[in-house]
């Protein structure tokens, strides 16, 4: 008997309907022989009428209170949809952040889970039960307080409680398929893929693909859970993510172990992201002396923001000077030009220019570490479709590119097809944020 | 010090204005210098609404999950109010039923409080902060399971804190001034009452009187708990609800002594209630037997209806026999109709009629207990209103009378005069439900 964690987001249980329909899939589950675990989020946009509401009665509202008021989504969605399990009569019991034994920092908006301790979950699962926890909440053992964990909440409870509990998988449920090697509103001709790795799917978030958050992903890895993105409109399998030595659920042990000889599994490129929610920043006519960069990210990392790519050009247009160019979240950039111009002459730089009309994308695969030739690749699929190179930036298994903000679709789908990614189907589109 | 607890209900915390106005009124009440504990209810209609998604995916929802779906509504307004006060510089925290130490036994939808442990309340007091608590829920030890109370909840909950942290007095915010001499919204020239007893209080609220719930004010009288009615969009004192020994803290003692002895504090008669919910059953021809109420009241008791008034006629029209007539809820009729009706024959009654359309006006006075010649006046003041009396109970400090559902109003004007308890002035009528 199978122990199988699901997660649903808001889109999944927005109403009655939805509830129910999720509710079946639930018990279906249950009725197949295994112990199901439900992590489920606050029903559609709950969570942002409850902040517009709070914006109503206080500017910055309290952020324990905060956590107070968000938290009540998640407790309406899980009574919900345990009443609709239950009445299609299965047993079923609804939990709380702090009831399910999600330990967290006192964080609020933020909290980190620091332990799990699900005492209440395995009662419930003992007496056949089918168990739904609050998504994206928890508790401090200190303070007592209930505290939210923020951006992707519920996937963390859901590998989370799958990690505590041994769960055999963690299902995340969304309205995509599953993983993709690109973004199918981009690249029509993009391919689901039956698995990728931790770390490629990690590459593959952090550089602007969605369907999973990083953090759920990096909990996965770190706590060896499967985890299997899969979408709540089907029945399809998705994508199954696999952490160190973890195998494709559908090879068995002995093809996966060959395919591992032959190299099989290491595509050279698994998947191509795009990302325009970056701007480009360029300190001009920098002293080319040491301790000039340092003193510009010193000022950039005070102002907190997350510096992606860097690139400093050997030779500046003045003499003795070079150039800095760097990538960082848009709504950072106009906190960091502040900074940058209220030290100019401290720094001596001649001028700093802001740029917010890039993209960028990433080609990412575990087989450029035993592949060569792999960004010529790239470069030729850009120059043939006469697209510029504005900075580039590698990892081991990936390699980034910055270039104009409306030539990324567009490469995107060149490169896609010059790494012999596209299938030959379009792939099928939902509606909907990919969440 | 003194320490106030103060309760708001839905109607009182129906907006974001609403809830700034109520956050306004505990921030000046702290600021006089009081520690302030709070019981809010759920915003407005929160609760039906959320009763009516239950609804939409359970027909009868499991009673567990719809506790912990209903006990989400008090988390939203109690946050939200927290909050409120804390963007006003005061320190507020909020605390759900099992926070607070509400325990309660395992009835869901109506479970009844056990025990008080409020802990967390006493510390976040000492902290100098205000404390917001949710009404109408608590939890199960056993279980560990949330709750809630049922009906008037919320008026409990704040008793039972202020019984708890030995409050010096429980405020009960409603869209009334507080208790009057009759229904305003009937007896134009209805008085609002200084103070009134808790026994006075809870015959007038059996009897029809709203603003206050029997419970909450049984809970006060049985625990020691001072209540003041009052009003949440004016700033009038209200009505003081007296357990025994207890003193209107507008007088001062040795004025309440004296008036205790010259009876100054029991008027003959304190209020009028009426009641249009009532239906009357008349069970005619039975037989004149010992046993036969037995067997008729038995029937009624297994259908769980509350018999009201009960009034056996000495003489029916068939030798013999006799008719029964007992007062009973509207919405218990049909269904004690159908089990008298089933067994007609062993009973061996003649007939069985129902009647709708009846009302009840009673008078309460704890001075009846001295004072004889009360009922005449009532009798008197009916008779020359010309309204015909169809049945009549009494207690120790309590006249009721049945009479047809439309004389109701005139009958509570004519009786309320008769009594001398008009006053000069009209009475200012809020629109609302008095709750």
């Amino acid at each position: 008997m199978a122990l199988i964690v699901q997660k649903f987001g808001g889109s999944s249980v927005a109403d009655a309907e939805s509830i129910k329909r999720v509710a079946k899939r639930i018990v279906d589950t249950h009725r197949a022989g295994n112990d199901v675990v439900v992590a489920v989020s606050a029903m559609g946009d709950t969570t942002d009428e409850l902040l517009d509401l709070a914006s109503q009665v206080a500017p910055i509202p309290a952020p324990r209170e905060l956590d107070m008021l968000l938290s009540s989504g998640e407790r309406i969605s899980m009574a919900l949809l345990a009443m609709a399990i239950h009445s299609m009569g299965h047993e079923a019991r609804s939990f709380t952040g702090s009831q399910a034994g999600m330990i967290t920092t006192a964080d609020h908006g933020s909290a980190r889970i620091v332990d799990v301790t699900p005492v209440r979950l395995r009662e419930a699962l003992d007496d056949g039960a089918i168990v739904i926890v609050a998504g994206f909440q928890g508790f401090n053992r200190d303070t007592k307080d209930i505290t939210t964990l923020g951006r992707g909440g519920s996937d963390t409870t859901a590998v989370a409680l799958a990690a505590a509990l041994g769960a055999d998988v963690c299902e995340i449920y969304s309205d995509v398929d599953g993983i993709f090697t690109a973004d199918p509103r981009v690249v029509p001709l993009a391919r689901k893929l039956d698995h990728v790795s931790a770390e490629e799917m990690l590459e593959l978030a952090a550089n602007g693909a969605k369907v999973l958050y990083i953090r759920a992903v990096e909990y996965a890895r770190r706590h060896g859970v499967l985890i299997h993105a899969r979408s709540t409109f089907t029945a399809n399998e998705g994508t199954y993510v696999l952490g160190e030595g973890m195998v494709d659920p559908r090879l068995n042990s002995k093809e996966s172990a060959m395919a591992d000889v032959i190299g099989m599994e290491e595509p050279v490129v698994t998947g191509v992201a795009i990302d325009q929610s970056q701007a480009k920043i360029t300190v001009i006519g920098v002293p080319d002396v040491p301790g000039s960069a340092a003193a510009i990210f010193s000022l950039v990392a005070k102002t907190g923001a997350n510096i992606d790519m860097i690139v400093q050009n050997v030779q500046s247009a003045s003499p003795g000077r070079t150039d800095i160019s760097f990538t960082l979240p848009k709504q950072s950039a106009p906190e960091v030009l502040r900074a940058l111009t209220a030290e100019q002459e401290a720094i001596g730089y001649e001028n700093v220019v802001h740029d917010d009309q890039i993209g960028k994308l990433s080609v990412v695969g575990a087989g450029m570490r035993t592949h060569s030739g792999v960004s010529l690749t790239l470069f030729e699929a850009m120059s043939a479709a006469g697209i510029n190179i504005e900075m580039i930036s590698t990892s081991e298994i990936r390699i980034s590119v910055v270039l104009r903000g409306d030539d990324v679709n567009e490469a995107a789908r060149a490169v896609h097809s010059a790494y012999g990614l596209d299938s030959e189907i379009e792939a099928t589109v939902y509606a909907g944020t990919g969440r």
